[in-house]
C-alpha cells in the first residue's frame, strides 16, 4: 500500500498499488505508472504529490471501522509500561475493531483475542487478515466463561478493553503469571473505582500499581509559529489502569 | 530478578534470587527459601511483603545510571505510532543508557546504536547484557560521520536522542525505508524549530508528519477517593518529532 | 436579561425581557408573563424550561463578535495572579470584542483600552455599552504613539493583546508602576521569545517574573460516569507572560 | 512592603521597610535609605537586587498558614467564569488562611465568611489585617447552621471550600440570587460525584452547569531554551462545580 500526501492541502491517500489501477482524487488524477516509479508525482491538475511506502500505522486508516479505535498514545504506554517484547503471550477481550490486537501481534509471540459479538469478531478478522497477523487465536464468546481453564501462569498480559472488567476480575486468573500484568482500559473514573473494590477483596493475588491517562497534545512548529495545534488536542479516551498479578 | 513489595510502605525491592542470599531491608529480613516459595512473606519483624517475577520494566530500575532514562509514556508511543514489529530494523543515536536501546531490541530484528562517549557505551553495553539482548550492534563513534555509508533503503527507523539532531537529518538519508520514520526526542521547542528548517531545505526528502508531546498523569483511586496523584504529575520531558522518508 | 434553559437539550437561550415579547425558540413557545412570574416554564409543545437571572458572563454570548474572545481561564489567572482590585488602574492594547475590558471595567477603578482598527472601536464600545462600563477610557490608535505621553506611575496593569507586543516593550514604560505588571497574551510560545530578548536588553527596567499556560478540562461527572467531556477539551489560546516593572 | 529580587539567584525576599530596619539575607546586607531610594541595589557582598513595590499577590507570601493556600488559577477562574464585580455580595464557607476572603474582598461589596474552627479564624482575622480588608464579616460556626436565615436573593456567589459540600446544598438556599452561582471547591472527584446527587433530587432549584479542573504550565523560555519548566508542573489542587441557582 502507498501512501500518497498532497503537498498543497496536507491530505493523506492511502493507495493500493496491487489494484491495476490508476490514482484518482478531488485534487487530480496520476497514472499508475508515474506513482510506481517516482516519489513526488503531478497529477493532470498541477497538483504536486509525495509518494511513500504505508506504514502499519498507516494501514489502520483502511481498517473496516466499528467503535473507536484505541490510539497509538493509549497502546503504545501499554505496550512500554508492561515491556512487550517477542517472548510474551498476551489474552485480550474486549477486540474492539483489531487495532491493539494487530499491534500486539507484530510485536508478541501469541495473542488470544475475545470478541462476544460474531458482527465485530467478522471485522476484527478481516482487519487481521489485511495486516497479514499470523499469530492471534481469534475466539467468539465471552472470557469470563473460559478464563478459569486456561493452564497456569500462560499469560504475560490480560488487557481488557470491555464493559464490567470487574467481573473479570472476579474469576479465577491463575492462567496470568506471577508478576504479569492485567491492563484495564476504562473511559471512566468510576469504573476505576469498581475495579479497586475487586482488588481489595482479592488484595493476595491482586496488586494495584498505576492509574494513569495519558494525553498527547499536538503541535505546529513552523517557520515563525510554535504553539499546540487548534483542533489537535486530543478528546479523552480512558485511563489506563496496571494490575500486577502475585 | 524478584520484585518485593512491602504491603505496609508500598515500597519496591529489586531481588536477585540466584546470588544464593536472603532478603535484607530496613524493613526486616526474610530468608530465601520462604521468597522462593511463596508469593506473600512475613520478615522477622512482622512485616508482609508480596513476591512477583520481576518484568523488564523492573528490570530497568537495576541499569547503571548516567542521564535521565527516557520513560515508558514516550518510549511507548514511538513504538506505538511508528509501529515497530519484529520484521523491523532501527538505527539509533544518543544511547542513553540503553532503555530506548533494549526496548526496540526485545521488540523489532535488529538494532544500530551509535553512542559517542566510550564510559556511556560501557554503561550502555552493561546494561544490555544484562537484559540479554543479542541483537544490537553498538557502534562508538559519530552517527554523522558514518550514516552515509550504510546500504540504500536498510532501515525502519531512526531515533535520535543526541544535541543537534538537525546535523544528522543534512546528512545522506539514502539508508532510510521510504515511508519510514526518522522520530527526533528533543526536550525544548526551539530544537523543533531547527530541525523544521532543514526540513524546509529538504522537502523532496523530508516531510513532517507530527510534532507531539506525550503527558502522563497518575490518579489515586482507592476508597473514597478519586484524583490526580499529588507529586506523581509527570514533570516535561521532550517533545517527539515524527518526520516521514520520502 | 433572562438565561433559559431548556431541560430536555441543555441548550442556553438568552432573553431580553425588557422588550416586552413572547420567548421563541425551535423548542417552543412561551408567553412573556409566564418567564417573568415563574423559575420554571413550559412551552407550547410541552417543553420544561428553567428561567434564571443572566449573569455577566453570559451577557458575553450577546457580544458584538469579530475576533476570538479572550476565556476566562486566561482572564481570570490574570486578575488573580496580578490581584487586581477595585483600587487598580489597567491600560490595555488590544482590545478584543471587548471581553477583557469590561470584566478589568467591573473590578478596577479604571481602564484606558487602545484600539487601532475604527470598525473593531465601534464593536468595543457597542459592547461596553452593554455591559454598563462607565469607567473605560477608549482610544482610537496605536498605544506604541501614546504610550509614552502618560505621567509616571500611574497604572498597576498594562495587558497587551496585540500583534508586535515587544515594539509595545522598547518603549517608555515609566507609566506602569515599580512593581507593576506587564501581561502579554501571545499564542506562539516563539513571540515569548522575542519578548524576552528585549527583556535581556532591559533588565533594568523589566524582569520576567513567570510564563504559564492555563489548560482547562471540564469533566462529565453525572450518575455513574466521571470523565473528562468529549468535545469540551479547551483548544489552545494563548501563553501569559507576567513581567514586572523594576 | 517590598519584594526584593535577587539577580543571582532570583530568590523573592518580602521586607517591611516600615520596621525602619536594614535588609539582611543570606545573600548579603544592603542599608534601608539604599532601598528605599533605587531600584537597583548592591549588598556588601557584591550581589545585585532588584527592589520592587510588593503587590498584593506578593503580599499572600507573608500570610500565616495552616492549610494549603487556594492558587490563583483557581481562584482566578471563580471570579472570571462569576464575572464578580463591586456590585457582588460573596458567601463564604471554609476560610482556608483567607486567600480566597481578601482577593474577593478587594473586589466585589461584601463578603461573608464562615469558619469553623476558631484557630483557624484568628490566623484569617490576622491575614485580613494584613492586607487592609474592611468588608469582610467573618463569622466562627457552620453555615449549615445559618444559611437559611439570611434574607432572600442576597448572594452573588456561595463558595465552598469544606468538606461534606453536599450537606450544604441540602439546606435551605434561598439566599443565593436566581441565577448566581454557587461554586465548590472539591479535591476529590468523588466528591463531585455526591455533589451531583442532591443536585438530582433539588433538580427544581440546582442546575449543574460546569465541571473544570485548571491546569497552569509554566514555560523556561530565555535564550535558546523554550520548554515546561522541570519542577513547575502544577500539582492537582481541585475540582471546580459550578452550580447555578434557578
Amino acid at each position: 500500500m502507498k501512501l500518497i500526501i498532497s503537498t498543497k492541502t496536507g491530505n493523506y491517500y492511502y493507495f493500493d498499488e496491487t489494484k491495476n489501477q490508476d490514482f484518482h482524487t478531488k485534487e487530480g488524477f496520476v497514472k499508475l505508472d508515474d506513482i510506481l516509479n517516482n516519489k513526488k508525482v503531478i497529477s493532470n491538475t498541477n497538483k504536486e504529490f509525495l509518494v511513500l511506502e504505508a506504514s502499519d500505522f498507516d494501514k489502520i486508516n483502511k481498517f473496516k471501522r466499528g467503535p473507536q479505535l484505541i490510539q497509538a498514545k493509549d497502546l503504545g504506554y501499554v505496550v512500554g509500561r508492561c515491556r512487550l517484547s517477542r517472548k510474551s503471550c498476551v489474552l485480550e477481550a474486549g477486540g474492539g475493531m483489531g487495532v491493539a490486537t494487530s499491534f500486539f501481534s507484530s510485536i508478541v509471540d501469541s495473542v488470544t483475542t475475545y470478541e462476544i459479538r460474531e458482527e465485530h469478531l467478522k471485522i476484527i478478522r478481516s482487519n487481521l487478515d489485511f495486516m497479514n497477523c499470523d499469530n492471534v487465536e481469534l475466539k467468539l464468546g465471552d472470557l469470563n466463561d473460559e478464563i478459569g481453564s486456561y493452564e497456569k501462569e500462560k499469560f504475560d498480559l490480560l488487557f481488557l478493553d470491555m464493559p464490567d472488567v470487574e467481573k473479570v476480575l472476579e474469576k479465577d486468573l491463575k492462567s496470568i503469571k506471577n508478576g504479569g500484568y492485567i491492563v484495564c482500559y476504562v473511559p471512566s473514573i468510576t469504573q476505576v473505582l469498581d475495579i479497586t473494590k475487586v482488588i481489595e477483596e482479592k488484595h493476595d493475588e491482586l496488586y494495584l500499581e498505576e492509574t494513569t491517562e495519558i494525553i498527547s497534545r499536538q503541535w505546529k512548529c513552523w517557520g515563525k509559529v510554535a504553539r499546540p495545534n487548534h483542533r489537535k488536542e486530543n478528546d479523552h479516551t480512558a485511563f489506563l489502569v496496571f494490575i500486577r498479578k502475585i
